[in-house]
């Protein structure tokens, strides 16, 4: 079988159509008829070979919702027609005691969907089954596609560095990833305080579900925020004088970063020691937690922001997300 | 009433008698007679002038070990002859949340024993009495005097972040900090590996209780040490690579620093992001903490590796320690 799809072809290069064969479907594996993919900014580091040169040709794409076309001889959980999703990871090794403890997304042996791996910027893709997630029913797929990375990205650290009890919850940077830590945030019962550079976003901010908005470069709002969150989920990819938003933390607090950051950050010890603070880090999440985000996203009316564009575009709209220009997301319609 | 103590009269001036008067009794202070007091790192850096110039006389000393010669008036819990030993804090506002979960050392309020206040380089000394803590009878005065600072400035964060089954610790700087870690992290059940920059340590780390010595200029070693570890403490103060040491964590590990490290530490985003790693600091401990903490190392025969010297000499020893010549830990005989 023959699928149809879109690759860049080298680093940098633009996407084309693409076809590639697929044969006989694995046991464990599903044929997904795509119907929307998001665009994520790793997609344009994968692009522009950031992340590896030899990786082309590359089909995009991981953040796809379709329907179940085919499936593998051991697949008895789905059935043909169901709408389900894919994310960021589309294998594990099924053994380790990561694996085993539903942390697939800590396995040495994760598989990337379009890294070693058509995506789904296509008509089709072909996954394990076991990470192909079913859509709750209230969920629109376009508005969902953009949960199964950029959405559990933001949804892991806030439950697992949030606590049992709601608290007191910063986000920095509202965009694809932040606009979803917002609404998450809200709605696991946070006190949500947005931090942005730009103006124009406070009233955005605000009705994504942030009780309060910090301008980043105002240094007497920055100053008065001073010990009053207990969790900072950064999804920023440019550096910031961290330090700051160590201070902000109250005692026991965790600024976790989500953004692809280059290079090294600049950390206080001793602002980490005196109050018992941290700095963690946070990658997508396991199949439980990404199954648990898709529920809860179902039951809070949790979605994205995005703009639709159909996959004959995908050019222009991929250059708009790496110059940092869609609001919030941008889906490509694949059928 | 006169308590006869070494005081400091300036920064990096020696120390030298010094008499200080004590009037009345506070309602929920005790007198302490002081039997033993142990020379941590941080009395040389407050001698040194490191942590401010103004707290001058300065009578440094805060791992006191002692009896209670007098009671406040509303100090029912303590009896008279009763062997109590004081740490870091002296003092906190019983009235914050931090106050109210047991986490004093994390109010912003805390009072410290030895800076604004005279401390145990003494005869005797007045604290508020919630902030003695009775000695197990197991402990010997001497080797239990370090506990009270080095002892929970380690205990806490193998507690906290070390989880509830035993895992994989790592230990840095095999030192006054250090020498505690590998007994707890041992008794706790924890596999403990020792890091050290000085291969005679070997032989006295693993009687101490580590399972593996790592040499931390051995870059092989390190490097096989990869992926290894679940948290790692870091009781030394001058900065290392610390991208190497959360290398050596899996997934999910913490790296936790206890020392005093001068400026800040850098660390890559990418390598707390890919596996979910984190670097935090710690703090002494709370008071159920400092409890527990002694029960314990009654129970687990823990106690310092300890020179016994006697007060008059506190000028040679308190020289000892600024070199990093002290093995592990010295305590002065103040009686």
């Amino acid at each position: 079988m023959k699928i149809h799809a879109f690759a860049a072809l080298k680093p940098k290069g633009s996407l084309q159509p693409f076809d590639y064969d697929v044969k006989e479907l694995g046991p464990k594996e599903v044929l997904i008829k795509v119907s929307h993919c998001g665009i994520c900014h790793s997609d344009v580091h994968l692009l522009d070979g950031d992340w590896g040169k030899d990786i082309f040709p590359l089909v995009p794409g991981h953040e796809v919702v379709g329907t179940v076309e085919k499936l593998g001889d051991e697949i008895k959980y789905w059935k043909k027609g169901q709408r389900v999703g894919v994310g960021w990871q589309c294998g594990s090794c099924f053994a380790c005691e990561w694996c085993n403890k539903g942390e697939e997304n800590l396995c040495s042996g994760s598989k990337a969907t379009c890294r070693g791996h058509h995506g789904g910027f296509a008509e089709r893709v072909v996954v394990d089954g076991r990470f192909a997630f079913p859509l709750p029913e209230e969920l629109d797929s376009a508005k969902a596609a953009p949960l199964l990375c950029g959405g559990i990205t933001v949804y892991s650290p806030l439950r697992r560095l949030g606590g049992a009890v709601p608290k007191r919850v910063g986000v920095v940077g509202i965009g694809g990833l932040g606009h979803f830590a917002l609404q998450f945030g809200r709605a696991m019962g946070h006190e949500v305080t947005a931090f942005s550079t730009s103006p124009a976003k406070e009233a955005e901010a605000q009705r994504l579900g942030a009780h309060r908005f910090v301008l980043t470069n105002d240094k007497k709002a920055m100053k008065a925020a001073k010990g009053s969150l207990d969790l900072i989920v950064s999804t920023v990819n440019v550096h910031q004088d961290w330090n700051v938003f160590i201070d902000i933390l109250r005692p026991n607090g965790t600024l976790c970063t989500v953004g692809a950051l280059p290079g090294d950050m600049s950390v206080s010890p001793t602002a980490l020691l005196v109050d018992q603070k941290s700095v963690a880090g946070s990658v997508i999440g396991g199949r439980p937690m990404i199954g648990e985000m898709l529920s809860f996203a179902g039951r809070h009316n949790v979605g994205a922001q995005a703009e639709i564009v159909p996959l004959s575009r995908v050019n222009e709209v991929i250059d708009k997300v790496r110059r940092g220009k869609a609001r919030y997301r941008i889906v490509l319609a694949c059928e």
